[in-house]
């Protein structure tokens, strides 16, 4: 089955996607639709985006699927990032719908504030001040959880640990959060990126 | 099995939850636990919160699960709601990620801003505005998938319908978004509100 991906090449929702890949030797067609580019509003008048933005798989039957964690659940189905327990599957949602809903809306927002300048208008020293401050508390949680065990659920690398790497290993150099404070959350950093067949955000 | 569910009765996220339970005839204890109340204030320092916020599943053996949508998979997994085919699950989970990624934090926080005297403060002109304008492009995607076909994915409802009824059906009355503009959408609501064993927002 031939796949393309849709894919933002400086966002963490694209990146989280093509690790995954990488993780499990898949391969997939990928169409870069970076921030602000021609491609990416080409992708959009094309229908390519159901939902607007990237990442998008599609399949070779034409059918798309949006939304990187989706995405995750699809690619991931059968893998050993896929707990066998149901419970543990739930867990693994659980943070991954968490991420989404709190962690995205926050690590990730800073550092694109950082980053594109088409969003620098919206970077203001409160905002800033704010997000640093809820980044913080939200690393704070991870570190809580990963003080005492090696990985976000169960005994191995999950799609919770890929999909909430994407943003937090960049939460220091992109976002500007003092990862210091968190020292549990740096080793299983380190801990995904040492993942046979792990490729970082730059390829 | 008994459960208990941590529950802020004003809250979508923690309704749709209650919606499922009522959906499907089980039982749940359930624990209130309101905006601001001190009975909120005492789960989170019993530790009955794992991220801090309702709605969390406990079950009879101290596990918990936290995440709505997480607990929505959980408690429908085996039932009607959660289709057999496993791209039209990935499609279920796609919407439900949209839903805490995009319509939550625009067509829930709208309605919080004006529901919830302890946000009032927030709810400047200018933010009210933006966000009025983004609910409407988020539920012109809803009208257009609903516009040809019944159910958000599949030939019945899902979970991705009930996780996107909680907070849309009161979308006109506490959020002040136009409805007259999304028939589909309206259509749909009825379609939710007529299933049987359906329970409304106040029980």
């Amino acid at each position: 089955m031939t796949m393309r991906l849709y894919s933002m090449p400086s966002s963490g929702n694209s990146y989280k996607v093509r690790l995954l890949l990488a993780l499990t030797g898949r391969d997939c067609e990928l169409v870069d639709v970076e921030d602000a580019s021609d491609a990416l509003i080409a992708a959009k008048a094309d229908g390519a985006l159901p939902f607007g933005k990237a990442p998008v798989l599609h399949l070779d039957d034409g059918r798309m699927l949006p939304e990187s964690n989706a995405i995750l659940t699809w690619l991931g189905d059968g893998t050993a990032f896929v707990p066998d327990d149901a419970f543990a599957r739930a867990q693994m949602l659980s943070w991954m719908f968490w991420e989404q809903n709190q962690h995205e809306g926050v690590i990730a927002v800073r550092a694109a504030l950082r980053s594109y300048p088409s969003r620098a208008h919206l970077a203001t020293p409160e905002r800033m001040a704010d997000l640093l401050k809820r980044g913080h508390a939200l690393l704070a949680v991870m570190e809580e959880r990963l003080a005492a065990r090696d990985w976000l659920v169960g005994d191995g690398a999950s799609l919770a640990d890929i999909c909430l790497y994407a943003y937090t290993h960049t939460a220091g150099s992109r976002g500007g959060f003092d990862m210091a404070g968190f020292p549990a959350v740096c080793a299983w950093i380190e801990r995904v990126a040492a993942l046979p067949g792990y490729v970082g955000l730059d390829g």
